[in-house]
């Protein structure tokens, strides 16, 4: 399925699952949407928080995206929404037409599914893609670097790799930067602060074999646990692993 | 020191020891010299196996180096060589002029020494750079493909690094194809045939503490290895750990 096959499903309400593992080869974005008033502050939050969240388009004006998907309608072609009010989801959706008022600034945000065909074809298969689940996310310690107001910790996504490839792991993800690039951590969950690794916070808890260890990258899920924090008045984003599908290539985005 | 001044105390016998953290900045090479018979073969051999041993230079005529450290002689300013005879080292001498014939050719392949420095400004400090001692190496069960009769398993170097760091290792490392790349083993020597890591078969023992974990590169002493399983009839070698310190900066072979 092509990217615009699958958000017009969306929009038709026909798909509303976890979108890792589909449109192979195109990359996937994190959503997130601010009234004007918090907008400028986060953009620069976001900037010298740029591992965990790279921005790589804003739509200003209205609700079409220019860059990653030309014309795609923000508001409903997404599978799932969740909005915020006071830090709080107070109601998830597949369609933020009743949300929306041009005061509204939307930010996509690089994800780390975008590398997931690249891992793939290197001889890492991916088990919440193979069990079409979806990633198993956590709350962390880690600092975020606090800008304008804007602080917190970072949420980061889990994928079990096997023992001989994790170094292959580092660095085919760390060819793209703009999705995160390389793991925060490698095999270790208690140092970041996660101490049950079979409860995520997000996402679905997903087996880690004998063979394998746990790999974390930093996840664009990240802005939503500073917004909760933060307790932001308004806000929406995406659902958690419920992303932006886009026509850009993985292959665009290789460094 | 300038690698010139380090290669004249050398030649001059002032200096016989290990080479790790001299020179930094300078990429430093494994050598192996072989009859121009074996020479070819071993050639082919080592082209298909370039993550473990990457040929950069090679002499065929006389004894100096034209490319890596023009006019350097290769027969005196490397610390230690071992002698082998059938496979065995027979001698390890800090001159090899007595053993020269024009029928020799010499291979120089590429070093995990010369990432070192890069690991190190990236915030990962060697505990064998720091205490002056030699590098732990290791035969491992690791299968070299078979190329015109050369054949025979892997050694590695090992490196412990802290546990938050491991990603960046692997990561800083690969950016130096030509000097072994990233990691072929993270955290687990059992999986390589390494049963105990505290008893290296070349080098020095290195210390891993607790929060650290061992990572594997492979290691240029892969082609003594070879020629020891193969029993060839004569061979040189530099004496492990002890390399040739060129004059080209580690900067120009960051890809």
């Amino acid at each position: 399925m092509y990217p615009k096959e699958l958000r017009s499903k969306i929009a038709k309400g026909e798909f509303t699952r976890p979108t890792a593992g589909e449109c192979p080869g195109y990359i996937q974005m994190n959503m997130v949407a601010l009234p004007r008033e918090y907008a400028k502050r986060f953009e620069a939050f976001a900037k010298e928080n740029s591992k965990a969240i790279p921005v790589l388009e804003i739509i200003h004006e209205g609700h079409l995206s220019k860059v990653l998907a030309p014309g795609a309608d923000i508001l409903n072609e997404i599978p799932k929404y969740n909005i915020l009010k006071d830090g709080v989801v107070v109601e998830t959706v597949t369609d933020i037409t009743p949300y929306y008022n041009p005061d509204l600034v939307f930010f996509l945000i690089g994800c780390s599914f975008s590398f997931e065909t690249a891992l793939i074809e290197n001889g890492m298969p991916l088990r919440h893609v193979d069990q079409q689940k979806n990633v198993a996310m956590y709350r962390t310690n880690i600092a975020l670097k606090p800008v304008e107001g804007f602080a917190g910790e970072m949420v980061v996504s889990m994928r079990p790799i096997k023992k001989e490839k994790v170094a292959d792991a580092c660095v085919v993800t760390s060819h793209f930067p703009r999705m995160h690039g390389s793991p925060i951590q490698v095999g270790y969950p208690e140092m970041i602060g996660i101490n049950d690794v079979s409860k995520p916070d997000y996402g679905d808890a997903i087996e880690i074999k004998a063979d394998e260890i746990p790999l974390f990258w930093p996840c664009g899920v990240t802005p939503q646990n500073v917004i909760t924090a933060m307790k932001l008045p308004f806000a929406i984003t995406h659902a958690p692993g419920h992303m932006f599908v886009t026509d850009k290539k993985d292959s665009e985005y290789y460094e």
